[in-house]
C-alpha cells in the first residue's frame, strides 16, 4: 500500500448570509456563489447559513453536473443553513444539535431559532475514509460582555465530543464552519485540544488573502463597520481544521480567503469571506500515532478555563431560573387574588364593586399574560442550567481522565 | 491473543419508575432497588426513569462499595431520567438528545419534559472496550392508534445512527432500556437491521423469568390493568441488545426477569420487571465479519416500512403547522380589528360606545391568547416538520445504499 500517489483536495467553506427577507442581495450572491462553485471545480464544498431550501435546491440544480453529491441538514424552526456538495459520493450523514444556543426571547439575535447544529458526512475517496463535519457556532454580538460565552463553549466541547467519538473508523477528519471564535479563544483552544485537529491557516505552505486569514474585515461592503471598529483589520472565525487518524498524513499545501468581490464582479459572495484550502494526504507506513498525551497540561489548562466558563453560566442561568420561576408564582397569587374578589362580588355584593371593570380586566390580563411568560422561561432556564450542569461533569470527567493518564502510561 | 479467557459480564436493566411525587412508594422502592444491586453485585446497571437526582445521588452513595463508577445523564426540563452504575471505570461519555420526542402541550404524558436521549458511556474491561448505551423511548399511550408513531420511529433511526456512527472503535457494543416497542414492531426491527444488535432475550441459552419475556405484567401490582386488557400474558419492551464488532464474539448464557416481587418483599422494584443478562465475551481469531449483507433485501423492506410511517407523521405535522398558523393570522387580524375600532371610539365618538367594555376585554385577551399560543404550536410544528422531513431523508439515503450494495461488492 506504500507509495502510493498523493490525494489533492479542495475545500471551499464559506458563511453564506443567505437570511430570507434580511440578507441583502440574497439571490444575486447566491448565484454568484453557484457560479464561482462550478467554475473553480473544488472537490468539497462546505457552507452556512443557506438558510432557505430554495436557495439550497437552485444550488443544486445548478451544480449537479460538477457536483453531483449534495446533503442539505435540516433543523429548528428556520433550518440549521448547514449543506454540502461533492465531487464524491456521500455514503452516510448524521446531525447533532448542540443542546443549547442562545434564547428563544432573544428575538433580534435570533440564534435559537436555527437549532444551530453539527453535520457529519462520510466519503471515500480512494479508498480513503473521510469524517467531513460542518458547523455554525452561536454568533459572539459583543465581545466584551459575551452573554452567550456559556452556550458557545457548551457547543464547542458537545461538537469536539461528537466529532471524537464519532471519527473512530475514519482515516481523516475535517471540520469546517463560522465557528465565531478568533484563534486564541478558549473554546478554539479546547477543541483543537481535545480533538487534536489542526488549522489549515496555521499548518499552510502558501497563504494567500486577507491579512492573518480574517474572514470578517471591515473593506467588505455586507459587514457592520461600527463592529468592526475595535478589529480594524477583520477577525478570523471562519476556519478549516483537519487531522489524519490512521495510517495517513495531512498538510496544508495552500490556504486561500477571498478578498471581497471576486476581479470583474460589484459585490462580494458573503459578509464572510471564503476559505478555500488544498489538502494533501497520503498514506504512510505507520500510524501517526496519537498527537495527544504531550500536551496533556495544558490541554487540562484549557479545559479548566472553559469549566469555570460554564460555571459562570450555570450560575447564572440558575439565578434566571429562580427569578422567573418567582415571577410567575407572584403572577399565580394575583390572578388568584383576583378570582377572589371577581368571586365574592358576584356572591355577596352584587351591586358594590371594588373597582371598575375595565381595570380588573387589564390587571387579570395582564397578570396571566406575565403566567405565562415566566412559566415559560422558567421551563427554558431549567433546561438549560440541566445542560450547563451536564456539561460540568462532562469536562470533569475528562480533567480526572488527563490527569490519570501519565500514571497508566 | 487467542485462547484468553472468557469475560462473564452480568448486566441489571430497569425502567425504575422513579418520578417525583408521582410514582407510587418510590422512595421505598429505589431502596429496595439499591438493596437488590448491592446484593446481587452485577458489573453494570442500566438505569431509566431516575427522574430525581437525589434519587441518583442516594444510590451512588450507597453503591459506592460495590460500583465505584456511574454517571447521571442530564437533559430537557426534568432530566433524562438516565444513568449508570458499573464495577469498571467509565472512560468517556456522551448524550444524544433525540430531535422528536412528543409535543409540549400533551401535560398529561409529559414524554416532551424528559428530553428524552440516548446515554453513551465508554469502558475498558479485561482490555475490551465496550460502548454501553442506554436509552429510553417514547412512550406508546395507545397502540390502536398510535399518534407518536412516527417520533417513536425517528428516535429508533436516530439510536441506530448514533449507535453505528459512534461504536467504530469499540470491540463490543451493548444496548440496554426501555424502548417502548414489542419484538415485532417495525422500529425494533429497523433498530436491530441496521445496526445488527441481537437480542439478549432471543439468543439467550437459558431463560428465567416471566412468560415470553414479558418486562410489563399484570399481574405487578403498579401497572394499569386496564391498559393491560389486550395483553393478557404481558408485553416485553424492555431489551438488552449486543453485538461484537471486531474479533471478538457474545454470547448470552443466561436471561432473567424479575417476575414481582422479589422473595421476602412486599413490593415490587417497579411497574416494569428488570431484565438481567449473564454475557460471555471472548476473543477469537478472526474477525467476526460485518453479519450485514446478506440480510440487505430484509433491511430495505424495514426500513421502506418506517420511512411510510415517518412520512404519515410528516403530512400530520404540515398539517397541524398550517392549522396553527392560520389560527394565528386570524387571531392577529381579530387584535387588529379591536385596535381600530377602540382607537375609533377614543379619536371619533368618545361617547358612543360601540359594545361594552367587558366584553371588549375579554374578546381582546382572548385573541392575544389564541396568537401567543397558536404562534407558538406553528413554530413547534415547524421543527417537528423539519425533523421529519430530514428523517425522510436520511432513510432514503440509507436505502439507496443498500441497494447499491451488491452491485459493489
Amino acid at each position: 500500500m506504500e507509495g502510493e500517489p498523493t490525494l489533492r483536495l479542495r475545500i471551499f467553506d464559506l458563511n453564506c448570509w443567505a437570511i430570507r427577507y434580511l440578507s441583502k442581495r440574497r439571490q444575486e450572491r447566491v448565484r454568484l456563489i453557484g457560479d464561482k462553485l462550478r467554475q473553480e471545480g473544488f472537490d468539497l464544498v462546505l457552507l452556512q447559513e443557506v438558510w432557505s431550501e430554495q436557495d439550497y435546491s437552485d444550488l443544486k440544480v445548478k451544480l449537479a453536473g460538477c457536483y453531483p453529491f449534495s446533503h442539505y441538514f435540516r433543523s429548528g424552526v428556520i433550518g440549521s443553513g448547514l449543506c454540502v456538495f461533492s465531487r464524491f459520493p456521500i455514503l452516510d450523514t448524521l446531525l447533532y444539535q448542540y443542546s443549547l444556543n442562545g434564547y428563544p426571547y432573544m428575538l433580534q439575535h435570533g440564534d435559537w431559532f436555527c437549532g444551530k447544529s453539527v453535520g457529519l458526512v462520510v466519503m471515500k475517496i480512494s479508498g480513503i475514509i473521510f469524517n467531513v463535519y460542518v458547523t455554525h457556532l452561536h454568533a459572539e454580538y459583543c465581545r466584551d460582555k459575551d452573554a452567550y460565552l456559556p452556550h458557545r463553549l457548551v457547543q464547542a466541547w458537545e461538537l469536539a465530543q461528537f466529532i471524537r467519538h464519532t471519527s473512530k473508523a475514519a482515516d481523516v477528519v475535517l471540520l469546517g464552519g463560522d465557528l465565531n471564535m478568533h484563534p486564541d479563544d478558549v473554546g478554539i483552544r479546547l477543541l483543537r485540544g481535545w480533538t487534536g485537529l489542526r488549522d489549515a491557516f496555521a499548518e499552510a505552505t502558501r497563504f494567500e488573502g486577507c491579512k492573518n486569514g480574517c474572514t470578517l474585515v471591515p473593506d467588505n461592503c455586507f459587514t457592520d463597520k461600527s463592529e468592526m471598529l475595535p478589529f480594524p483589520l477583520g477577525i478570523r472565525i471562519d476556519y478549516i481544521l483537519y487531522k489524519a487518524i490512521s495510517s495517513f498524513t495531512v498538510k496544508c499545501e495552500e490556504l486561500k480567503t477571498t478578498t471581497g468581490p471576486d476581479p470583474g464582479m460589484a459585490i462580494p459572495f458573503s459578509d464572510h469571506e471564503a476559505v478555500m484550502a488544498t489538502l494533501h494526504i497520503q498514506r504512510q507506513g505507520q500510524p501517526a500515532g496519537a498527537t495527544l498525551g504531550t500536551a496533556d497540561l495544558a490541554l487540562a489548562d484549557v479545559v479548566t478555563e472553559a469549566r469555570t466558563e460554564v460555571g459562570v453560566g450555570l450560575r447564572a442561568a440558575q439565578r434566571q431560573r429562580y427569578f422567573w420561576g418567582r415571577m410567575a408564582v407572584l403572577a399565580l397569587l394575583l390572578l388568584l387574588l383576583l378570582a377572589v374578589a371577581a368571586l365574592g362580588t358576584l356572591a355577596g355584593l352584587g351591586a358594590e364593586q371594588p373597582f371598575p371593570k375595565l381595570s380588573f380586566c387589564l390587571l387579570a390580563f395582564f397578570s396571566f399574560t406575565i403566567l405565562v411568560l415566566a412559566t415559560g422561561l422558567h421551563i427554558f432556564h431549567t433546561m438549560e442550567v440541566k445542560m450547563l450542569h451536564g456539561t460540568e461533569d462532562q469536562m470533569w470527567m475528562a480533567l480526572r481522565a488527563l490527569q490519570e493518564r501519565p500514571s497508566e502510561g
